[in-house]
């Protein structure tokens, strides 16, 4: 199916994306919003139920984090956006200034609610916390988002497990496509409304699974709908590093270069530098404060494991050179003993130290690219980072 | 029995205690100590197993805590003392460079360890973390304060539950009189040895129970031995609070005004106020830090249990006068959903809003005593502060 034609009323008042520079596929470049910049290649931190976990707000703008990341689903179920709208939207609720992005809530009715079911109309659930019903269309999403005030929203989209079949990943690609066009329906009509704000954009979300065919159909019908901006969907998964990148590598090429690409749920430092090689301009992902609340650290030296025994009385910081307290000031021993002992600190401080970790990892990035000598850096970078000591 | 008699040599070199001002029995001063100085009446945040719970140590010093507490017990087991002597002592683990007291552990051993056996020795226990058999007896937990490093160091004593019987009370009384002496014994010898340090200090334990006589007689016993601190023990532990304070009246006027007085695990904002009404110096507690992880916010206006559906939807923060972020700046509505969704960041602001209305607390009773205004402070705060919302 192929969606309708674009809508001929620009939707984005002042909502922009400018390339500053390309290095090979790789870019760096800059989102301009109402509510503020975002440098790109960013990483946005995940802020699920309206806290980054573990931080203070202050703290992850200070990590260097220009734009975040809010779950609709959470959300929506608690502590509802309909509350979060009478209090002053999402921003002034969490005390973030900066540009919010959610989710349209797929991603977790398919990973979290205990009984789902996808229609043509949109995606019936039961919650997690209560077990109460709730339908999330296309429509609803949108207004969700809406109410939450997110500078930029997602269209809702079906994400499968996979392995799955070429014809069950092509049903729901197609049915993410005609959603796209619903969404966007949807976001237009309350832009009339004045629900959605100009300067706020939507993105649609390219699946299509692990088939390139199914990737590049996916792509062309999105871009005919001139959307300010482009993820990809459904990978990271499970399907393993080298075929996320392939699919990376059979998606891209279908989407304009003058509009901004998020790689959605990712990832790994590692994942992070080959996908902006690939043309990748924004992330998100759980990993730095998860991984965080159970011992693990981000370096530039790789990836430390504060559980393991071997930092019992390691006086050293977990990097003398950091700018972020959390790595710099505090012994490897303390942070041992706390991971250890389950204190809230540990997770605190940890999540601290991956949050500023991402951080510079994208700003030295956006350097790399911005002087052209990207692939250098990629090459002398992307194992040191993945590197895990010896257990 | 009669403790031995007091010692010729002067045990505290740069340890002193000034009393400032008195009003009524409430007195105000300084402790001054090699790392810094302490001003009584002072609230001492818990540290338990080397962080005060889900605060950074600079949110801690800011909220205008001079001292902290550290716990024998955790320590002891995790990370050791010894570990900690290695990796500089407390301070520099924790990352708090002012004055530490550490309990002697036999709290703890009562309250938390699965089997314990209390022979004139010492207490014999086996750990609450994996079954490991240990024996602290005066000696030991001397020591284990030493290694780490302790500013204030207390002696072991035995803490019976309440009710007792009279006989049970006096036994344990004086089997903690005698364990205060060979605490003394065991800091001098530290001292010589260089395990302790000039400017440390060692404060006696008075125990006896509820029974005045008890209390009277292991006051002037403790006295005789002319240490530099008393504390007023086994209290708090479900005897009330108008017995606490009838106990208080029967214990202080034993103990020297030129020496600190500190009530050991106590408590609510009014017991502390009604405490220092009848001259208590310091104080310990938990309550700030373990309410405020389960949603109970101390304020000037009363205790407010966040938890409540009443705040779910309410902008205004806990206190727009207040110096701490955390309840200037964030709204009760927020903290609400914080808490109701078991975020980390709720138990941090609530954690931090504690910390700093004790200290504010502190500071406030410091003034009022200073300007001799300290009782009709008192009567117009002590009922204001304990005030509970209607539920």
């Amino acid at each position: 199916m192929i969606p309708s034609p674009p809508p001929t009323r620009p939707a984005c008042g002042s909502f922009s994306f400018e390339l500053l520079a390309t290095d090979g596929t790789a870019r760096t470049g800059l989102i301009r919003t109402p509510r503020g910049d975002i440098r790109t290649p960013a990483f946005m931190p995940v802020g699920t139920v309206a806290t980054v976990k573990a931080l203070y707000p202050d703290q992850v703008r200070s990590a260097g984090a220009d734009i975040l990341l809010g779950n609709t689903y959470h959300l929506m179920l608690r502590p509802t956006a309909e509350r979060i709208h009478r209090l002053g939207g999402l921003h002034a609720f969490m005390r973030w200034q900066g540009p919010i992005l959610t989710d349209s809530g797929g991603f977790q009715v398919m990973s979290l609610s205990r009984i789902r079911k996808i229609t043509e109309e949109g995606a019936a659930f039961q919650s997690h916390l209560d077990g109460s019903r709730h339908l999330l269309t296309p429509e609803r999403s949108i207004e969700i988002q809406c109410l939450l005030g997110a500078d930029i929203q997602m269209q809702l989209d079906e994400c499968i497990e996979l392995p799955a079949t070429y014809a069950e990943t092509e049903r729901a690609m197609q049915l993410s496509l005609r959603w796209a066009d619903r969404s966007w329906r949807a976001w237009q009509a309350n832009l009339d409304k004045g629900l959605a704000k100009p300067g706020q954009a939507m993105f649609a979300i390219v699946q299509g699974g692990i088939e390139p065919v199914l990737r590049r159909q996916s792509a062309e019908a999105l871009v005919a709908l001139d959307l300010p901006g482009y993820a990809v969907g459904g990978l990271a998964v499970g399907e393993g590093h080298d075929v996320m990148l392939r699919t990376l590598e059979a998606t891209l090429p279908f989407l304009p270069a003058a509009k901004p690409r998020y790689l959605m749920g990712v990832g790994t430092p590692r994942d992070l530098i080959e996908s902006v090689a690939r043309g990748i301009d924004m992330f998100d992902c759980v990993m730095p404060t998860r991984n965080g609340r159970h011992g693990l650290a981000f370096t530039w030296g790789g990836v430390v494991n504060l559980r393991n025994a071997r930092h019992a009385e390691d006086p050293r910081p977990l990097d003398p050179e950091s700018t972020c307290p959390g790595a710099r000031d505090y012994s490897r021993a303390y942070l041992h003993h706390l991971i250890r002992s389950g204190e809230l600190l540990g997770s605190m401080l940890l999540s601290w130290v991956n949050t500023c970790f991402y951080q510079e990892l994208m700003a030295a990035m956006r350097t790399a690219i911005a002087e052209r000598r990207f692939a250098a850096w990629a090459e002398a970078t992307a194992a040191r980072v993945a590197a895990r000591e010896p257990s």
